[in-house]
């Protein structure tokens, strides 16, 4: 570790020390999440944070401090970013590599209030377009009751030539 | 600091101790984002992650890793975040205080990629009723532009007696 | 026939006299629609102009001059009329008959230019709450291919005592 | 008048003697909308029979026995077409003739029942593509009292050379 690293982790080391005992868990919680060493299919912290995984195609969001609203039950924005990014790689993987994806428009549903341990997406695909693709979204708690449904379009940006 | 405290934070210290120069400045921010001690309207830790802040009845949201997606602009889970968190905290100022806000479905438009420095949210309410709200949300860049635009209907949850 | 009556019919002649043979044939059409003896769900003559049947939990309408807009195909607002009477009615069927049922908000994704002998609408109901229900609806062409669909929130009025 | 048309006038005359007075009534008011000499933008049947008329940027709808659901109040199918319509052609209005205009999703949030003498819709563009639009269109009544809003994305389809 290099000199400016280390003071860097000093600064750091410094900031936590003033961290309450639940808000050390937090914070722990929080960096092995955004910092996992675990492969995934998206490299961007706000999936990290929110605790996405993919295996196949399902999507599933884990539920804790990280994705809590003032009422303690899974915040709405992060319901539809669970959506939004199962959507995305699942578009991704039925594409050629070259095509970028990009969300046009969504709607979200919010059916019952998201709790227990993990959410669950199950994107699929109502139509496929040479530009355009429009999508579904459905999301489960742990019992297989649905919390929530995404519907949209997503627009398939292809390389210029 | 208690020894289990002293226990969590050496534990935390090497695992920080594994990242690289670039991880640990997302490190610091994201710590500094999630622990701040800013008044919030919400106490929520997306919000926070997010950067998400208020002034009057205006939100912001700072742009940078922690909204990036794949291609390095605003994920749409982030932008629909804060306009779901606006107009949240929008309805519960008009709003007698023992009144619960839930949203009930909620449409965003993307317009233009989210770029620059941070994102505006202006919320405005097209119709208050008895138990829900219809409402829309504007979402500029820092130069004006429309980037994005939400529209939905807000649950108004009153005390039962 | 009274007197009355005769003399509207009169009026009503001379308007027709005035009809090129094309217009005249859509004026029987559109009567004969609007005016059909044949027993209904619903009692409204947008629907019967529309020309929207149902048979067991299906809903179909004829496509024609009726439903075309000025490119010659299915009238967007038409699709979505079918959507909405479909699920309505679906609705009021599954409900005690003392609750009356209104469309809060309801979208529709456009995937195919409507065209062929008809339209048909599968409802179906996402969630059944005590006020709302949330619920889509398929909208396939005589080719079996999707059309459109529609996804959106129902009030359930039950009567005040 | 040719054979043929006084055969099918003879025909229609019949089947209108069948009619009640208030059926009657309808048939006549119904007839006049579909069958006016009064210039529209559009020539489309349903937007006849919707009574739906444009001066300026403003589409007005009349309401009706044409418009009416099964309560009474105006049909949510008849309010989208009314948006739907007028959206459309103000797009129209803003682009090169050979420009045409498809709608790609809209969604309509029903904020009051749609009563008194008529409707009106006031279109507008958030954003103008080279290929899309995101429009909005208010539904106000004759109170000028918010009745419903839609939000949406058309399609614009330029001549392929």
């Amino acid at each position: 570790m290099n000199l400016e690293n280390g003071m860097k982790l000093d600064r750091i080391t410094t900031k936590l020390e003033q961290l309450s005992e639940t808000e050390l868990d937090h914070a722990e919680k929080f960096l092995d999440a955004l910092f996992t060493k675990e492969e995934k299919p998206f490299n961007h912290y706000l999936g990290k944070f929110l605790e996405i995984n993919q295996e196949a195609d399902l999507f599933t969001m884990k539920l804790g401090k990280q994705t809590e609203n003032t009422y303690g039950v899974a915040q709405g924005g992060a319901v539809f970013s669970l959506a939004d990014i199962a959507i995305g790689f699942y578009l991704i993987k039925q594409l050629p590599e070259e095509i970028n994806v990009f969300t046009l428009e969504l709607k979200m549903n919010f059916i019952k209030a998201g709790t227990g341990a993990y959410l669950r997406a199950v994107p699929s695909i109502l139509h496929l377009g040479n530009t355009t693709s429009v999508t579904e979204c459905e999301i489960f708690n742990d019992k297989e009751e649905l919390v929530a449904k995404a519907f949209g379009t997503f627009y398939l940006k292809r390389p210029t030539i």
